[in-house]
């Protein structure tokens, strides 16, 4: 399995890269091979600065293999009911494959997307798995509200979900709302859309179909909203607006994300690698509240409440794609 | 001993407003006098935006009083050893006075400078102090090394602690380097200045006359040092690199700073008080590295050392001062 997650992960790394290069000729991805100094693996990292469409991205690849020791077992099983056992082994092979994807558009009326799909398995002293899951999801941040571009993307992932298991959707749509969710201020990272954790079972086969149509999905997903937004003008006042929101999403980054916090204090994590998920500006200003009745406001509101994007407005969804 | 700090910290607020008000008259600082809404105290918060000076800044005062409970008194006990008794009490009574400031000059030439001093009490049934303590300090961070600046402000300092005693500016220099360390990047965030917390005794005149010179000396160091610099021309590529520069002071004060992340995580905190140390702009650019053998090269490698400023260059300092 951890084969076939790198190759599809691989494949999809390459399509996302070209989809997103059709729509800006003018700017290529910088692809960055890297391995561990210790030889436990490496990456490809497709960073994108500066480009005409995308201000700041990167689709980045990690296979990443290594010994979890026993304090880190117990700290494990707190989250990863699969790790469990009657003994607790002195260490533990691991290895995990991962995509990691962030966005962020030039114009401001293009939301920011993030994604991540990762396989994270324990093995045997014979080198088969053990424990496993899979861990993803995918979700928007909007710096103007588009309901139309909030709805197609819940929409797609929601029929993604349902064709694997019905209850996948509002699990996984509920833990994204939980999860991006910025505590010191009150209000969401964004709009949401899918996050998940510790998805295992008896078979990794069906998990490792759903991940991969989850992340096709993207370019079906993400390219086309671009597309729609990249001509829209806007002014100067509407990219300080974006960088003022753009902090916001730092102070998510660095505070409450996990992933984030976890690699920032790994000793030898590749630190470029983790900290390219930060816009290229972000601005921030003393007690900023956008003025009432403005799409500005629209948006803080929007992110103060969790709506059921997909069901509520499928009526609307359903009128745009005809 | 806690309205005597407060009128020293609302003495020294206004004095620093006005001798930075002086440097840049077209720009006035904004001062928001606010409440908790639970009447536990308020504060004084002086704000500068968009000055031709200071690009962002602050000097805030806070007076908070409240309760600690038990599980909050055992967490203290770890770091103020004041607070230690043969009991534990279900909770405490407890005031700080504190001001707390940061400065983000527009000149990528003149540095960011952050200060702050505090007095902590907690307080018997009859409201006389329990324990008590002060901390504080100061320290610089520079875009471009300028090493007389680097110098003054280590030379005052450590004048300003010789006054008090011998040991304070060697251990609070010491500890300035150890706690304003960007850990996951493995440089310094800027080039030091005092920093301690705890400080306690038998009587508190001594330290409150401490803290009062070293905030006192604040304006004699900072503001010639900004005088001296803000004519300096810059170039764009001056300002970016001053910006690039800036997002490391983001990645310290939000994933490494105690008092930030303290704030951050306490229900009904100021948050716009709290995140006004950070910067009006920052940038973040993949992989980023200074050519050799430029200024920007130089500073990148003065934040990889600790040097001894104030000793190491006394008598560039006191040719300087001639």
């Amino acid at each position: 399995m951890h084969h076939k997650m790198k190759k599809m992960l691989l494949e999809q790394q390459a399509r996302i890269v070209a989809s997103l290069e059709a729509l800006d000729p003018s700017t290529k991805f910088f692809i960055d091979k890297w391995d561990r100094p210790d030889g436990r693996g490496g990456g490809i990292s497709a960073v994108i600065e500066d480009g005409a469409v995308i201000e700041r991205g990167a689709a980045n690849i990690s296979f990443i293999s290594g010994v979890i020791p026993k304090a880190g077992i117990l700290k494990m099983r707190e989250n990863h009911a699969s790790m469990n056992g009657p003994d607790v082994p002195e260490k533990l092979p691991f290895r995990v494959a991962g995509l990691s994807l962030i966005m962020h558009p030039v114009n401001p009326f293009a939301p920011t997307v993030h994604l991540n799909y990762r396989y994270f398995e324990t093995q045997n002293e014979d080198g088969t798995p053990l424990a496993w899951w899979f861990g993803g999801g995918s979700d928007l941040t909007p710096y103007y509200l588009v309901k139309e571009d909030a709805v197609a993307f819940h929409q797609i992932l929601k029929n993604v979900c349902d064709k694997h298991d019905a209850n996948y959707y509002p699990e996984f749509k509920s833990w994204c709302d939980r999860y991006f969710f910025n505590h010191h201020r009150g209000e969401a990272r964004g709009i949401g859309g899918i996050f998940f954790d510790d998805l295992t079972g008896p078979d990794p086969e069906p998990i490792f179909e759903f991940c991969k149509d989850a992340l096709t999905s993207f370019v079906d997903i993400y390219v086309p909203i671009l597309k729609n937004r990249i001509t829209t003008p806007y002014s100067d006042e509407q990219k300080v607006w974006q960088e003022i929101r753009r902090g916001r999403y730092v102070e998510f980054n660095l505070v409450h994300d996990r992933g984030t916090a976890f690699g920032l204090h790994t000793p030898g994590a590749r630190i470029e690698s983790i900290l390219v998920s930060l816009p290229l500006r972000a601005q921030w200003r003393y007690d900023y509240h956008p003025q009432s009745g403005t799409p500005e406001e629209e948006l803080v509101n929007t992110l103060h409440t969790t709506k059921d994007w997909a069901t509520e407005h499928q009526t609307m969804y359903n009128v745009l794609v005809e």
